[in-house]
């Protein structure tokens, strides 16, 4: 056992346990509501190598919301068509490195930054995304203030507002 | 050089670098916004033992609003006074795992995880909290999403409203 | 599994998991020995996290008698009354680094440094210490060199005195 | 100053210090003995983030040749073509694990491990590989053995085989 | 558990579980074929403490051939007799540091970098080496090449020779 | 810079920069109180390598009185002689481990725990230590305690002593 997984004969290991295929095709869990599927690279002779990996597709007017990981930094390679891409930087700054990104371009997110991508051409866009960790968690911002249980009252504080339009957009979290 | 901080000649070192004191009354940076003063502790000796602390005071009715640290778990410590305090677990589950303290209550959270505080009763309240960094850094989610630069159109599908809404609220955060 | 603790089933886990109550009253184990009270904060949600705290109750006169941590820096911060509080940097300096710290005070030692506290004054005092592993482990110099199977030529050679002195200070640390 | 890279002052940084772009044409250094053009992604932002990457072009009937990196895992995705990837396990089993990659397939590589690629199509073939190191250096064993100044009767005795052979070889290293 | 290896209860530990003896005569595994003898040392309460030693007997005319940990740096002494000890820095430098060693003499190798080392005298010659790692790994250059299945024209291609030399030494190999 | 150490400019690096010689014969710094000369290894090039070693030579009768290392777990392998070795474990066991070694044994002590050794035998002995950090530390018990400036009280106190026996030993540790 090592991080929770349990490791394999060493005399039972093949090739296939360092491989991942079919990453050239979209596939994975896919976000009507956004307009992304996310397909995580999963490698069992990975365990213990402290990377992970992600393939990305995104269609024309989706995004990948705004969110960030909590233990990972990220690296993100455009593979097809083009996206914006950016993060924001900690408090007080909040300050916005953000870049149209064509295939080709590599875009690098310090760890745990909030960030986000946005493909506002015409075309699929797709990409292969880095993290350094082996499990670097997900959090969407809206779902985290939307979609769970705060209450209404703090997340209305948090975001200068008030209880009703608070309401309003969990409700929008609650449609599926 | 450590950790981009100039290391004091050891010859020169004396017991005052490794202490802070005045924790006792409320001091630091106070936001009048949210209702809460901090005060990070400075402790030049500090410098790579990979920890900081910080002391918080919140009036009746003030909040830190919901926020995370990119590079930090955290331990906090009720010495005064009474607050509801929680933290949110990541996607896609957006579990609220929230309590009210207590003086003499310490509260947990994991590393980088969405959290707050509520100061809901009628007196001031006092906390004291361990940070796992000596560099933590500090994302407020309101300010990262409508105080910063991001694109209305992004905020507003990241939060399934709409672009009016995100400049309302973005008016608010412009005014002091 | 993770560090030798049996990890919760994630659906399982609740906010009290994260929670430790009642630092407000002394609690834990007594040393009347010594004159201290120590109550190590557990919370089973901060494995992982790299911390650990304790609440520290101390009598007029008593002192929390020269240690060290194995695995562990150490931040203290008084929460009632006053100690004079030092530590002891390495051979062939031993220079001692000490304050009397008051309500209010933070006071930091760094990786495993020989240090103590001492309550000279009229009224009980109060810490709250973090330590910067889950595991720090503790060492009382007087403990490990007379309370265990240490031969006594060895101690009288590491004290610079006779192997008498070091059998009356063993019969010392043999009574309750 | 952080790992022997001057730290940009925080207000000079902009978007471009985290992109690197043009990875969709081949560029970089060439190695017309063995075929491939590398370019390495170098990032300003990255420092510290512990990662880096690499894009790799390969013509066919090149080769990548036996090779390893001291400080890195390696996790290598086909962006075009296909390739005979693989690593040899450790002394005493030095055991192959290989697969024919097509476009879209991830291999990855255990940290130190002695690895290699050989394009055996008839297209040019392009891979994009990302290194759990900053600095994660780079080991021809070819190159090691043969191209620097191991005495010729080390290399014969580490080889099974006689000093002609090892001369041999030798003279073809220096060849350009 | 603790690094896959199951930890003793704590009150059956003894005194014998942090020793390793006889290490003053040759012992372990000798390869004939290289004319050295590796004893590594093994110490059950060294699990998660991070080093591992070895002993090292090289008969005259004896080597240790062209190798590296995956895992590792090393620091070797010379015990008895004299050997001809070195390293190679990384692509593309391939720069060779070694030095003759006498009895008393301690060199260090880098993470991850090739070594070697030679018995050219005529006295039995002893080091005593530690590595950095409770797991360094160990992969034998001429092994990995020769030993294991890679492919004849993959080794022909990396060593800028022809398949017929690689078959000859893969031959010797083959040979107990 | 590295760890406070400037970096040599790579390319004036020679193989003596991994060299350190004359460990065969006693050299270093000698503690005639205690009857032991410790010499530790300076290697240029082992700045990050984590590691650092002694080479120590105990007269018979001599001790290397009790201590510990506060950044450091230790293994030690007697190169000539025999001498009484061991270490006690943590508060509040206490508990000895200890062995009579003779040549060609190891002992391995876990990070920052109280050890020592003793020289019982007729003949000098010598040891050679490695230590899992470049910056170990020292923490001498006798000098902690009595050559600094800790209070007559305190230190009588933690011993369950008195001030007189205290200021006895103080007077000893005073002598040169």
């Amino acid at each position: 056992h090592e991080n929770g997984v349990a490791c394999k004969d060493p005399a039972a290991v093949v090739a296939e346990d360092f491989l991942f295929g079919g990453l050239d095709k979209p596939g994975g869990k896919t976000s009507k509501r956004f307009g992304f599927t996310a397909n995580q690279v999963q490698i069992p002779g990975l365990n213990t190598l402290g990377e992970s990996h992600v393939h990305l597709d995104v269609v024309p007017g989706g995004v990948f919301p705004v969110h960030y990981h909590p233990r990972a930094a990220e690296t993100a390679l455009v593979l097809e068509g083009s996206v914006y891409f950016g993060f924001v930087s900690s408090y007080p700054d909040n300050k916005l490195y953000a870049k149209v990104l064509r295939k080709g371009d590599v875009f690098a997110v310090p760890q745990g930054l909030v960030h986000f991508l946005y493909n506002n051409g015409t075309a699929p866009a797709t990409l292969y995304a880095s993290l350094s960790s082996q499990n670097p968690g997900l959090v969407l911002l809206g779902n985290s203030l939307f979609a769970g249980a705060l209450p209404d009252d703090l997340v209305a504080k948090t975001l200068l507002t008030d209880a009703h339009t608070v309401q309003t957009i969990k409700a929008n979290f609650r449609r599926s």
